[in-house]
C-alpha cells in the first residue's frame, strides 16, 4: 500500500499527479490517494464575501477558523471542486477512481475541538463554536470492500465528529493514520516545493534525509521546530508506527509518485 | 427498492427528508436517494461572478447553459454543499449514508451532447461545447456491493461521459433509470409542490392519479403536454419499464417519503 497526500497550495500539477497515480494503479500498487484544497478554499470564501480568518495556537500552528459557513465552502471546495476534479482525470488516465469525504460511510471519526486557544496580542484566547477537529477512527472495512473490488480511493475531510456533525480536520495527519493502520510502503506528500527546506523557501536547502533513530540529534533536532515541527513529527510518528518510509516531495513535475518513491525529496525512514 | 429524488428547488425541507429515508432504512428497506441543487447552483453562480444562463430547446425543455466554469460550480454546490448536507442529516439521524457522484466508481456514463439546438428569438441555434448529456449506464455492481454492506447511497450528477468527461445530467432521468434497473416499488419525486398540478401553481389543482393505460385519453394526454410532459412521460416510461407507481409529491412537509409512499400526492401507475 501507498498513501500519497497531494497538498491544496498553488502550482500544483493535478494532471501529473492523476496520470502517475493511473499508471502505477493500472500495475496493480494498491493506492489511497487523500488531498487538500486550501488555496482554493481561500479564493472561493473571499469570493463567497466570506474571507478566511486563521488562527495561531499557543504551539505555533496555524488553522482556518471554521464556523459553520465556512464549512460549508470547506466542502464546496474539497468535496465537490478539488475531488471530483481529480476523480475526473483518474478517470481520463484509466483508473476507476472513487471520491470520498470522511462523512461518507462514517470513514473518518473524530473529536470536535469547541474550544480552541489562540494567541492575539500576546495573549491567550478561546474561540468557541469552531467546527475543527482530530480523527481518530477510520472505517478501514469500507476502504477495503473499494480496494478488494478494484476501485482507487480519493479521500478527504471533512471527518465527522462523535456527535455526527462536519468538522474540518487536518488531511497530513489523516494520510499518517491510514499510512499507519494499512502499514504502508510508503507515505509521500506532495506539496509546492521539492521536500522539506532548512531555509524555507530556499529550495537549495533541501533536506534529503531524516534518519528517524537519529532525531534527537541536534542537526535533525533542529529541522523539528517551528513550521516544520508538524511535519516532521507527523512523519517520524508514522515511521515509528509502522510505515516504512515517508517523503516528502514536488507535485510541481511529471511523475511526481515515482519520484517520490525513487528517494527524490525529503525521506523520512 | 425504493428511489427517492429530491429535488433542488427552494424550499425542501431536508431535515423532514433525512428524517424519513433513515426511518426507513433502520426498518431494513433499500432505499437510493437522489438529490439535485439547482436553486443552489444559481445562488452561488450570481456568488461567484458567472451567473446561470438557460438554453431554450425547440421541444420546450430548459437546460443549464454548462460551459467548463459552470460545470465546476455546478460539483461545487451538488457534489459538495448539498450531498454532504444530506449525507451529515442522515448520518445524524443514523443512517450510514454514502454520497457519491456519477463520476465516482463509473456510476453515471452517458453521452455528451456537445451541439445543444435552442430557441432564440424564435429562431433555432447551436450551441457548441457544452458540458450535458444524458446517462444511459449505470455501475449497478459499485451500488449492490454498498447495499450488500448496508449502506444508504445518496447520489448525484455530474455523470461520466463516453470521453471520460464530467457532464451535468438530469437527475430525474438517472432517478427514473435506476428504478427501472431495480424494479423499484416506487420512484418518488419530492419537490416543493404537492404534486403534479394541472394549473400550476395552483395547488388545489393537484392530480391525485394518472393511469397508465390510459395516458392515451384525452383528459390525461392534456397533462403531458408543456412543462409536465417530460414529467409525465418519464413516469409513464418507467411504469412501463417495471417500476410499480411513481409518486410526486411534497418535500416540504413532514415525512415526506412515508406520505408519498401512502398516496399523497400524484400516483402514476
Amino acid at each position: 500500500m501507498i498513501v500519497v497526500k497531494v497538498g491544496g497550495a498553488e502550482g500544483i500539477n493535478y494532471e501529473a499527479v492523476a496520470k502517475d497515480a493511473a499508471s502505477l494503479w493500472k500495475e496493480g500498487v494498491k493506492l489511497l490517494l487523500v488531498h487538500g484544497g486550501s488555496a482554493e478554499t481561500n479564493k472561493v470564501a473571499e469570493a463567497l464575501g466570506h474571507p478566511p480568518r486563521f488562527l495561531t495556537h499557543p504551539g505555533g500552528q496555524v488553522s482556518r477558523l471554521t464556523d459553520r459557513k465556512t464549512l460549508e465552502i470547506f466542502e464546496m471546495v474539497y468535496c465537490g471542486l478539488v475531488n471530483k476534479r481529480l476523480v475526473e482525470l483518474l478517470q481520463k488516465e484509466g483508473a476507476n477512481a472513487i471520491g470520498l469525504s470522511g462523512l461518507d460511510g462514517r470513514l473518518f471519526v473524530g473529536r470536535r475541538k469547541t474550544a480552541v486557544k489562540y494567541v492575539e496580542n500576546g495573549k491567550v484566547k478561546v474561540h468557541r463554536g469552531d467546527y475543527t477537529g482530530t480523527v481518530e477512527e477510520v472505517n478501514k472495512a469500507l476502504l477495503d470492500l473499494l480496494l478488494q473490488a478494484g476501485y482507487l480511493p480519493v479521500l478527504t475531510p471533512p471527518a465527522l465528529s462523535y456527535e455526527n456533525e462536519a468538522i474540518n480536520t487536518d488531511g497530513d495527519q489523516i494520510a499518517a493514520l491510514l499510512a499507519t493502520l494499512y502499514g504502508a510502503e510508503a507515505l509521500v506528500y506532495l506539496s509546492n516545493v521539492p521536500g522539506l527546506l532548512a531555509r524555507y523557501p530556499d529550495e537549495a536547502s533541501l533536506v534529503r534525509e531524516i534518519p528517524v533513530e537519529r532525531i534527537e540529534d541536534p542537526e535533525y533536532l533542529a529541522l523539528a521546530q517551528g513550521r516544520m515541527k508538524r511535519k516532521v513529527m507527523g512523519a517520524v510518528e508514522a515511521v515509528r508506527g509502522g510505515v516504512k518510509r515517508v517523503v516528502f516531495a514536488d507535485a510541481r513535475v511529471e511523475n511526481p509518485i515515482r519520484r517520490a518513491l525513487s528517494g527524490e525529496g525529503t525521506v523520512v525512514r
